[in-house]
């Protein structure tokens, strides 16, 4: 049966290797993986308290509404539950944004090597992805962005403007005085709305960095997604969360399923939310693997990028695919970059300890066996 | 900021009130809900200790693959792994499928009174609905749909017939040779596909029913919808299924997101297929609890709708919405029909045996407060 070709040549997003597939082609029992930033201290301890006491109701369709989540939520950020929304992961979020607002052949716009979610959702929706090239150091290049928009708004019929800050793979981000320098030329139009997809907001250190959430109340075409798959260890769940305006909240409520989140997944975020001690722990973990990452690749003479994430991608400089394949065969899984034109360089993810540890002696032993290009 | 029609004037799937809403609404500590077609036995145990063990490695993101539950619905219900798809309810099948075949203003066919699920995801996918009237018994006309396919499909563009048997919220089925009759009719063509929504095919009784799968083989065509809601008792999870061509499931698998079921849900639903012992309990429990239904009902001197589905429509003879907030007052959740046309209908689901009586009790005195129309 004929299908339109955005469909048909839909390339999907490629996750990372799951530890069972990994076991299954390589047989390993040891699997570390370090490949999909998720929290390596486990789910949220409060969220898993608040889930054993839920599964004896699973037999029960979830709330509909998300009315105890979005409340808490609604309390913890401060902001009115008429402008916060549930998603099925910011997955779910990312796509029916661009489902609501993009008719077939609009233009969605982002930079190079931003989280790959944008690129997929954009032809799964029939709309056309636009990419603008990264500036020094991996990072969004806000003020090309906002010049392409200006320039061609038009004729590329742009809808969506989508920013992961940080961003995802690169773990780069767009200080203060570039997000605001870029509001000020994208805020407020009523033809387009700007999407700041802040899934690792909370692992930041950089001082100079500012959330979008904060201009919220200045900006009327301003989203802010968030995800509770990192920080709060739930990625197993699916749940995202966004704050948005009232009406983009209301369309965003009639075009979802009305049962589009699980139950668990509502009980799991809303005590994780409230989990401080762990994000506190969280952080620590995260910040701690991340300097120890940092000292051993320079020991390794393997360039990086300093990453406000929960992850660090750098530059095996080597032909990427053969150092995973090695490292695979090792049983630690980290991310190859291919699909966003990275062809040396992996993403790896901070685990515990001695995932961590047996992260980088893995690599050391494969920075041997292979050599380096050119 | 513009959106198209379609969306902008989208009516939303009306889900069954939720418990706690109501308890907040009424002040009512005690409530049943009878309203969502919810297995009254709760989650199928085996699938409450697969779950239980696969807590603790919830900050992992789910398999995007779905390779274990996959091999195992392969195994019991004996369809190749590339014919199967798995969806965050059939919700979310029925979505993706409208999204895949439809393009703007393509249209989708049903019955009058057909599951309202596939009257909003056109909608939601720019597409539109059109509905042929039922036939005596609150059946659905196959030979009318057929014959209204073969006149418009090329004005009307109709890509995708949608048939729910049994249906809900009416409770009734196409036998074997309707079936086979519009098979014969609308198979095997490349411009439209078939769904069976098949959500309640394990409570039928009716020995003239036969399963739409039976006929894959047959029919290159051919979309079957199952789900795990039901019989399973797993409506918090959110996981449903389809037996489809490969090349369907190869798109659909494009399309959907990579993690779009959750881990706690594949692992339940796995576990929750296997458990034999508790499938036959629940189909006792549904055919009992009907058969009190019916009996009573007459008792009452109420017309209802012979079900082979977990649920009893039935005619209160007075404003539905009367009955209806009479008995929520009561507390005992049932479901108005106003959505589907019916006005002194409600719906009733089979709970536990105390449940059912309370429900039948609260009606009977609510009877007697509410006059009959005209």
């Amino acid at each position: 049966m004929k299908i339109s070709p955005e469909i048909l040549n839909l390339v999907p997003y490629k996750p990372g290797k799951p530890i069972s597939e990994t076991q299954r082609e390589y047989g390993l029992t040891t699997v570390y993986k370090l490949a999909s930033n998720e929290n390596p201290l486990g789910p949220s301890p409060k969220a898993m308290a608040a889930v054993r006491h839920a599964l004896d109701h699973q037999h029960l369709y979830p709330d509909p509404s998300h009315y105890e989540l979005l409340h808490t939520l609604s309390k913890e950020w401060g902001v009115p539950t008429q402008q916060l929304g549930i998603g099925n992961g910011s997955d779910e979020l990312i796509d029916l944004l661009t489902r609501i607002y993009c008719e077939p052949h609009d233009g969605v716009l982002t930079s190079v090597a931003a989280f790959n979610a944008y690129e997929v959702s954009a032809p799964a929706n029939r709309a056309i992805i636009h990419k603008i090239p990264m500036k020094e150091g991996y990072r969004f290049d806000l003020p090309a962005i906002a010049d392409y928009f200006m320039a061609h708004h038009e004729s590329k019929k742009i809808r969506l403007i989508f920013v992961s800050n940080p961003n995802n793979p690169t773990g780069t981000y767009a200080p203060k005085m570039e997000l605001e320098a870029f509001l000020e030329k994208v805020g407020n139009r009523d033809d387009v709305m700007v999407i700041f997809d802040e899934a690792y907001n909370e692992f930041v250190r950089a001082t100079d960095y500012a959330s979008a959430q904060n201009y919220i109340k200045k900006y009327k075409n301003l989203i802010v997604l968030r995800t509770f798959s990192k920080i709060y260890g739930l990625a197993g769940f699916r749940i995202g969360a966004m704050v948005a305006p009232p009406e983009v909240i209301e369309v965003f409520n009639r075009v979802r399923k009305p049962f589009n989140v699980n139950d668990l997944a509502q009980v799991a975020a809303n005590a994780a939310v409230q989990d401080k001690e762990f994000i506190e722990r969280s952080q620590q973990t995260c910040w701690k693997g991340l300097d120890y990452f940092y000292k051993k690749l320079e020991e390794l003479g393997l360039p990086y990028i300093p990453s406000q994430g929960n992850f660090v991608m750098f530059d095996t400089l080597r032909d990427a695919a053969k150092v995973n394949e090695a490292l695979l065969r090792r049983g630690i899984i980290m991310r190859p970059l291919f699909n966003y034109g990275f062809k040396t360089h992996l993403r790896l993810s901070v685990g515990k300890e001695h995932e961590n540890q047996a992260a980088i002696q893995a690599l050391a032993e494969v920075l041997k066996e292979i050599p380096t290009l050119s």
